[in-house]
């Protein structure tokens, strides 16, 4: 099987013809309509053995490959609209190649995503996915827009990525249920798509928690010209199954500085309030109020009776055990 | 060195600031300004062991991984403005990515492309990049325009790409001026970009040609509904130094099949004869008619006698020794 046999059969049938591409899969590159509004672009590559295991379900990494941009995309404020896949495979595995398509599919369907380009190539495996959407800049979440006195939020509980993590390396063992949530946490993440959308011109910097929630506010705090934040922990900020890990002695640590959550954080205004509530109705989701942006340096964390913690890991950053 | 040490280090004086990027380097996304304008999009990876070998010279793989795409915004007739790159090493090394900057910022100066944003990741050595551009869509050169009794036309020598690989193989040994030439043409393609914008609205179909002349032009006849071509071998098809290798007992059929040349071919219809000697000389180059689109089926190759000659290699296709 050659490329071109290869994209006719597996992918040309993810270029789902939206109007606003007007060539699609199979040109030099894809051509997109004009649009009065800006476009966002993203990049991310997941790589075999770093980012999930080779005899990981193909479906999981195709699902998986999309989500993560789209959380880009929804940090951003943007609607998603394209993605492009990279893709490179030791040999052609058809099968691994139909569950694929499927996972991402799956994502791209619920979100009106087209795929409109790609490259397939032989060598180690690793899927680099790019993905597109439109926004107005005037409202977009940038990591650059938090401000001394701003309210920090958190979109969705942190810590299930890095408890799947533990739950797959068999490292954590909680009961079924516990399992399969945590694992389909950290397998199958539900980009923020439609929580971003609802944010955009309320919410002032967004960023989404994929390092991390300690290190991703402190690239918020950084890229806001050298911002601190004081974090209150509070048992909202966590799913049913982390509140059972901290309930038997797990360390509420390993959850604020474990990645892959795939949650937005963002700060808010203290006057946007009434607008956030109006946000999270119309975006159906719960904005858990975590803390404050201060002039000082570093995130400060305080247990729930307002006790500073020293908290040391800065999550998780490529290359730093390279 | 963190993934933010190494973006700061290297990557962000590659994002020029070009006034139509709003937000470039640095945020979950970047963000492009509102284009009333079409946006041509593509994406293309360089695997080591695949494309290049891992002790080449880091300046030329930056350079080519950003020529390749740069060619296929070339073939729709778009005018570059963003490229993103994903970057997965195995290691840090910094020499390495001080040389792969500087060969990625050397073309990309020349045709004022700003890095917006990408992606660096811990793995076997590989580089997708992804450009972007934009075009008026009505004057787009696409694949599937191609009609019978279009002349079939070269904006570049072929060849060379495939004699670069021989000489680096050491397979072949011409003189060093020739030696020199064809490791350039091969290790630094010249994207012809100004080309594709001269031919913009006057050619018809069109594409790079990357795996080889016959299976690019193959490609193009399939996406037009399944034509043919007759194609009659020129000695203006080749460069000075490809024609030494005729001239010394090579094949003309190892210069038609072989990939990586990175030039036009397009069609043009009869009647835009005029409009395309303009073209050549606004854009300042030659364009070599070798052939016509015809209603039979595969691509007839002929001597400059007239003679067919049976051409059995449909060139370089990825996959088909996997």
């Amino acid at each position: 099987m050659n490329e071109f046999t290869l994209i006719d059969r597996y992918f040309r049938a993810l270029d789902t013809g939206r109007s606003d591409v007007l060539v699609g899969i199979g040109d030099d590159a894809a051509i997109l309509a004009p649009t009065t509004e800006a476009m966002a672009v993203c990049t991310d590559t997941l790589v075999a053995d770093v980012h999930f295991l080779p005899d990981d379900d193909p479906f999981d990494i195709g699902f998986k490959s999309l989500a993560v941009n789209l959380s880009d995309l929804a940090a951003m404020g943007a609607n998603p609209r394209w993605a492009m896949i990279n893709l490179v495979m030791p040999a052609i595995d058809e099968s691994w190649l139909e569950g694929f398509c499927r996972g991402f599919s799956e994502l791209a369907g619920r979100h009106g995503v087209s795929l409109i380009g790609g490259d397939t190539t032989r060598g180690p495996l690793s899927i680099s996915v790019q993905a597109g959407g439109t926004l107005n800049p005037e409202r977009s979440l940038r990591r650059d827009a938090a401000r001394v006195g701003q309210a920090v939020y958190l979109g969705g509980p942190v810590g299930d990525g890095y408890l799947g993590l533990q739950v797959a390396r068999d490292a954590y063992r909680p009961d079924d249920e516990d399992r399969d949530y945590l694992l389909g946490r950290m397998r199958r993440p539900e980009p923020a798509v439609g929580q971003g959308a609802a944010l955009s011109g309320i919410a002032r910097a967004a960023i989404d928690v994929s390092d991390g929630l300690l290190a991703d506010l402190g690239h918020v705090l950084d890229a806001s010209g050298g911002l601190g934040a004081v974090i209150t922990l509070d048992s909202r900020m966590f799913s049913p199954a982390a509140q059972r890990y901290l309930d038997t002695g797990g360390g509420a640590s390993d959850l604020i500085t474990g990645g892959d959550d795939y949650v937005l954080c963002f700060t808010v205004e203290p006057g946007d309030r009434a607008a956030l509530e109006d946000a999270c109705r119309r975006g159906d989701f719960e904005a858990v109020h975590i803390g404050v942006v201060t002039s000082g340096d570093g995130i400060e964390v305080r247990d729930r009776f307002g006790n500073s913690i020293t908290t040391v890991s800065a999550g998780y950053r490529h290359f730093d055990n390279a």
